[in-house]
């Protein structure tokens, strides 16, 4: 049982470092590629200990949040590289620098960010191929917004964050266990992983303005793309505390809204960031994603799972999908009301209308052909009971399982046969 | 009861969209603005990891810590932006880059500092309040300091690190919980909340060279306060530590001083970063702050408590207060020893020593004012047995309060009229 | 006994600032400095943050963990710009810019790669006579390497892993416990310091390649330098992840190789990283420094103990040690295979070689006579029971000790004796 995922990732690993041997070429033909160099670092933070420390809520998962979540991206970045540069090649080799360095990153947000939906529900086995597939699917859904349509996604709104989670939730409608109608003893959070998921929260927080610029193809498109993202998010912060005061009924904060939707501002201004939207505007737009993504968590997130059997851990819906549309139907009306050109294209309602449609309709068609292809048999899912549990995949150190009966031979072997 | 914050959230962030939206406007007139980019992103981390996970030392209140803090400084860098951008108004409109950014944050580094006086015995509607007032009256003070003055001050010693501990100093002051003359029993930390802390010091420790070197003049000048900067505070850390075990009877390191008086050197050097005044004599005058902030930790907090009813929680004068201070007079003393220009103006001992005095006034009277404003009955604030304690304004989470007594229905109640 | 460590502290601090006060001058001539200062931050947060909370994960040493990293690494800059300085005076002075400030960083490196080798069992009076010793001697191979046999070594994989890995490991060697020979009850860590040392894992894989890349001579070099470590690291860490399920008798993943084994990839594409590698070619070495590491900790550790008396209580053999040969390894290959030129000079494997056979010895030797040094009595090594204890150098919070007996005279006095 053990070899199934140590001999899938050295296999990939293999095939990998062939293709990267085959085709891949330094760049060295940018000017000044040190200056968008702290960019990518920025970017980078986001993707390992953002999203990583983001998913370490859970009060036994927090091994899988930041360490699965490592796994994804480390190999991601990989294939990722090769998934983009093959629509992209010259005289048959991919050439890379630090802006495909940026867009390797971003590939693998979306594998992140599915993980988010389906977390503590997976094996890393599962996870290694749904990674495969989604970087996949999302490099061709991302030529054809940005290379056919023609539309605009600085922040990549759309084509990562609302395919990420689409993707995410029709992954998760396939494998749906119906044992976990009744809320699992695991999947909830402590004093101190709450506190380790305000690390992931802040660094994605403050580091969204790059992610958000850091492909914007001029420079004074970057700095709009900087200052509308920084002012969205300060905005949806203080409406995130206000509703979630609001909504609760003795007026409490809830940390799961102050992690997560205090982050959707950056999500809804990313396809407009580098528009002349104003800051107002960029302000309106985060301050609307905060209600919105408060509202779904606190209303949308229990609908999904009791009536359309949408089970979301992360609630990656409230933060990355309903935003994310958002961000499309934000940058149609913008391009409505103001002409906009970038790198010589005229942007139009239609095109960014239609970029929104393709990038959910791949996302769900493609999150539902990986959901039954991870449902296959062989690949060995987790047993309900064991969801949720970093011991079924990882050594855990002992002392924090105080009151364990010591383990019997039935209870061994069953976790035995869930392993990967 | 639970309408009081929202309702002030939400009509104070839609005032500040209706004054972005009239005065504001993009300003792309830098030249390489992406290369302040980085600096600026540093102060960022500062603001909201740095002060936000230094706070999370107390046992029971690192949601607060670090969750208020991100409250305060997303609303106070918009708040922060409008304050100071109306005194460089151009044909009545606020023009925001990069620096203006910094400044933005900056700006919200004063209520943080406050915050750090006052933490646990705060609501979030006071520090709200706190936050408009503070940031408003600091504007004020700096375009004094700055402008009128002409004063020198580019890592803020006096005008952002003095100006908010007095400030806090004085809300605390007007706001004394006798009821909380002995020690309360949540008010210590535990193993893993001073860890947490940690992550807040070395981001604080590290990035300050960007902090003292953001918004100066010209590029020689940045560098030399790099350089000061960093070798001040590297003198700083070893004479804390040296001075730490020396205090304590059995020569044991205290995680309190570790945390806090490592950062004075970082302070103390502020006013002087970008002077001439040598790698030596800033090693000198970060080893000065070290000793200071020690023997102010030891010996001066529970004076300060006992004999000026002046309860400090985090011990802001030792760290921002007193070394805010040592960099003013620094400031007089090099300026008096050797001539320096910045910007076209002779600096002079007397513009200094005025900018101190001025600063620290205007903190001490606007702090008293904003305390007794504080202290309106209507603002609710929580009883002394509340303080430092989430739960009062946090849903958290169940198991970290292992031998609670169910709740009854008198105490609800009455934690209930405290919400808020 | 508590004045020992305070007086040497400062007593060193004011010798410091002495020789800065003669020796030590700002640079203004170096062009773009500020293109640098990103990378030197980058750098600093590995120091700190990175080296410190990867230290973090024994369950009752993290105030060490991280409080004497910090320590070392403050005091090390500081000696380390003096030790460097030295070889590279002008007109009797010491020109300290940007890029000095990364060499300084960079020398603290060595003494923390030791720390990780004797972490739980060493003073900190012992912890600064061994930096003193080791950043003195790091200084003195570095450039006889650099200088003298004109080896490249751009990520140090040799001058500063390799270095301080088998320093590291000849200080524990002579200052082997027998009584540590069965596991200590303190050796291990919990579920939450598992995932602070997370945090030191993610900072380090994040920005490694800034630390390949700081001081390549020319940006085209830096760009290559920046390629080879990050899809190297990537490699590594799939490879580490495999690796690690299959040496596990139930396939389960282990903390400490995550947390330590992923980031081989970046010690060995080290010495070979500006180099025309070929991105597969990073990648390959990354993958094979993954293997070696893992198992290196698998299987090599607990036989270096048991068979050579060396305790590494951090397993830096197989994350700084053994990647670092194989860089030097690679380089000799990479030189053998290819023309290769730096700076004006033609590299050869031979003087690859020959810097790799220096770097070793020196490292044994002087980590041999500095553990001599460090086991003089008067310096009061604490005993065998008392490692891997925070409680014996700290104030540490009550309620982390539940079920502690009421301490007893007897056993507070041998715990004052062994105190620094």
């Amino acid at each position: 049982m053990r070899f199934k995922f140590s001999i899938l990732a050295l296999l990939l690993e293999v095939v990998i470092i062939v293709l990267f041997g085959i085709f891949v070429e330094y760049d060295h033909r940018r000017k000044n590629p040190e200056i968008l160099y702290p960019v990518f670092q920025d970017v980078h933070v986001m993707i390992f200990v953002g999203f990583g420390f983001l998913m370490t809520f859970l009060k036994k998962y927090g091994f899988s949040g930041v360490g699965i979540n490592m796994l994804i991206a480390a190999f991601g970045l990989q294939w990722g590289t090769l998934m983009q540069g093959f629509w992209h090649m010259e005289e048959g080799k991919i050439h890379i620098d630090v802006k495909s360095m940026i867009n390797a990153d971003f590939s693998t947000a979306t594998a992140l960010i599915s993980f988010g939906a389906v977390l503590g529900k997976t094996s890393p086995v599962q996870m290694l191929i749904l990674t495969i597939l989604e970087v996949t699917i999302f490099a061709c859904n991302e030529h054809l917004v940005t290379n056919i349509l023609q539309a605009t996604d600085v922040g990549a709104s759309m084509t990562i964050h609302a395919f990420g989670a689409y993707f995410g939730l029709a992954v998760t409608l396939i494998l749906y266990r119906p044992g976990l109608k009744n809320k699992h003893e695991n999947e909830e959070s402590t004093y101190h992983s709450d506190l380790f998921a305000m690390i992931g929260t802040l660094f994605l927080w403050l580091f969204w303005p790059s992610f958000n610029s850091a492909i914007a193809s001029e420079q004074n498109h970057q700095i709009t793309a900087i200052i509308n993202t920084y002012y969205s998010l300060a905005a949806c912060t203080v409406v995130t505390f206000a509703l979630s005061s609001l909504v609760d009924q003795r007026g409490k904060f809830s940390m799961v809204l102050i992690q997560n939707a205090t982050l959707a501002g950056g999500v809804a201004v990313g396809t407009c960031a580098d528009l002349l939207i104003k800051p107002f505007g960029a302000m309106f737009i985060g301050s609307i994603a905060g209600i919105v993504s408060v509202l779904g968590f606190h209303f949308l997130t229990p609908l999904l799972a009791s009536k359309l059997c949408i089970q979301d851990t992360c609630g990656v819906h409230n933060l990355h999908g309903l935003p994310g549309i958002m961000g499309g139907i934000a940058s149609i009306i913008v391009t409505a009301i103001q002409g906009e050109e970038r790198q010589g294209v005229h942007l139009t309602p239609a095109m960014q209308a239609a970029a929104l449609g393709c990038t959910l309709g791949i996302a769900l068609v493609g999150g539902a052909l990986t959901g039954g292809i991870l449902k296959l048999p062989f690949l060995g899912q987790a047993s309900d009971q064991n969801c949720f549990d970093d011991s079924v995949y990882w050594e855990v150190p002992e002392e924090e399982k105080p009151h364990e009966i010591p383990s019997n031979n039935y209870d061994e072997h069953s976790r035995f046969q869930a392993i990967m």
